[in-house]
C-alpha cells in the first residue's frame, strides 16, 4: 500500500489517497481522537471521482462521531480496467430497461456476481492493509451500496460488526439467499421510488435477513434523494454497534 | 374540565389527571420550559390503567426533550360506558383469528370506523381545552396507535404538524383512501412481525399517504416490541417537525 496525496480538511479531517496494487482509494480519520477509530467502509456503485463529493460528506460524517472511513474503487470503474463481460451485461440491462421489460435474473447475475466475486476480496484485503495502520481499530462497519457487495461481506468477514446498507440495485437470487446468514445488526435504507430499485425486492431482502436486529428505514424520492437526517441516523446506528 | 390529581415525578415532570366531561385523560408537561411546550398526543389502544407503564414512559421522554404530551380513554375502554355493537365487533374477530381466517373488511370496518368517528372529536376536544393552558401551546404533535384515529386525525386537524404512527391495528378501506389526503410530515413504525398487523397492509398505507415527508421505520418483533431506540428516533423526528 503507498500513500499517494494527503491534505487536511477544513474539519481538521485528515485525508490520504493511496493505491493498494492497481486499486485506488481514500482514507479519512477524525482530527482527534484518544482511541483508535472504528472504520467504516463507505460503499459505493463505483466511479471514485463522481462520487467523490457524496463520499467526503459521508466520511466527514463519520468523522465528526469519532469514526475513520475508507473506501476503494470498484473493479471495471474509474480508471481501473473495463470488463467486457460487464460492459455487456450493462449494456442489457440498459436494453431492457429502456423497452421497459422486466428485469430477468440472468442479466442481474451477469451484471452482479463477477462484481460481487471480484470487488468483495478486494474490500477485505484492504482492511487487512488500513486496521494495522495507527489511529484505526476494529470493530469495523460497512455503509453503502452496492448491497449485494455488502451482504456478501457480512457473510464472510468478521472484522465486520454492523452494516448500514442502500438497498439501491438489483439482487442477484443467490445473494438472498445468502442474506439468511447474515448474523449482524443492519439498518436497511430504502428509497420508495427508486428508479434503478424494485421496491419488493428490496422488502423481500430486507425480510430475509437472519438477523434479529435489522430495521428498514424508507423515506419518499429516488435513487439520490435519501434525507439528510438519514446520514445522523446512520451515525446513530454505528455508535450502537461499534462504540 | 378538572383535574382530578396532581403528582410531580422524580424527574421534575408534572403529572396531572384530569376529566374532560366523562373521559379521563392524563397531562403531563416538562418540569422546567422556557417557552411554551409543543403538545404531543399519545395514541394508544385503549386502557389508559393498562396502557400506563409505556405511556408515561413515553410521556417522560417527550418531556425530556421539551414536550408536554397528553392523551385521554378511548370510547368503550377502561372506565367508559362499552359499547355493545364494539364488543361484538371484537368477539368476531377473535373468532376469525382463533379459526385462522383472513380478516374481512366488514369486521375491520365494524371494529374501527365507529371508534374513529367518536374518538377524533373527542381528541379535538382536549385540544380545545388543553392549548390555552399556561405552559403549552402549538404546534401539536400525534404519536401511537390507533393508526386509523392518527390518520383522521391528521387529515381533520390542522393544529397537528406531525405525527408518528404505529402500524400495528386493522385498518379501514375508508381510512387507506383518507390516508391519501394527509399532507404533514408522518413517521411509520412497523414492527415486522407483528401479529396483529397484516404486513402488507401496513405497507400499503405507508404508500397511500399522501405527503412527501414520510419515513418508514420497520423493525423486527411483535407488537410490543418496538426497539427502545425509536423513543430516541421518534423525539427527533418531533424536534425537527415540531420546533
Amino acid at each position: 500500500m503507498r500513500f499517494t496525496s494527503e491534505q487536511r480538511l477544513d474539519d481538521g479531517v485528515l485525508e490520504r489517497e493511496f493505491t493498494l496494487g492497481e486499486i485506488p482509494g481514500i482514507l479519512w480519520t477524525p482530527g482527534s481522537a484518544s482511541a483508535p477509530a472504528p472504520l467504516i467502509l463507505l460503499g459505493h456503485p463505483g466511479g471514485l471521482h463522481q462520487m467523490y463529493p457524496r463520499l467526503v460528506a459521508r466520511a466527514r460524517h463519520c468523522a465528526a462521531e469519532g469514526f475513520a472511513a475508507a473506501t476503494i474503487e470498484l473493479p471495471g470503474s474509474g480508471d481501473r480496467p473495463r470488463s467486457a463481460a460487464a460492459e455487456e451485461a450493462r449494456a442489457d440491462l440498459r436494453r431492457v430497461l429502456e423497452a421497459g421489460e422486466p428485469v430477468g435474473d440472468e442479466i442481474v447475475d451477469r451484471l452482479v456476481l463477477p462484481l460481487v466475486e471480484k470487488a468483495v476480496p478486494e474490500w477485505r484485503a484492504a482492511l487487512d492493509t488500513l486496521l494495522p495502520l495507527p489511529g484505526i481499530g476494529e470493530p469495523v462497519g460497512y455503509a453503502g451500496g452496492v448491497i449485494s457487495i455488502g451482504v456478501r461481506l457480512a457473510v464472510v468477514e468478521p472484522r465486520i460488526s454492523a452494516a448500514l446498507l442502500y438497498a439501491g440495485s438489483f439482487v442477484p437470487r443467490v445473494i438472498l439467499e445468502e442474506a439468511r446468514q447474515v448474523g449482524i445488526p443492519l439498518q436497511v435504507l430504502l428509497q420508495w421510488d427508486d428508479e434503478w430499485n424494485d421496491r419488493q425486492m428490496a422488502l423481500d431482502l430486507f425480510d430475509a435477513f437472519g438477523t434479529r436486529e435489522k430495521t428498514l428505514h424508507a423515506n419518499m424520492g429516488g435513487h439520490t434523494g435519501v434525507p439528510q437526517f438519514e446520514g445522523d441516523d446512520g451515525n446513530r446506528f454505528f455508535v450502537r454497534h461499534l462504540k
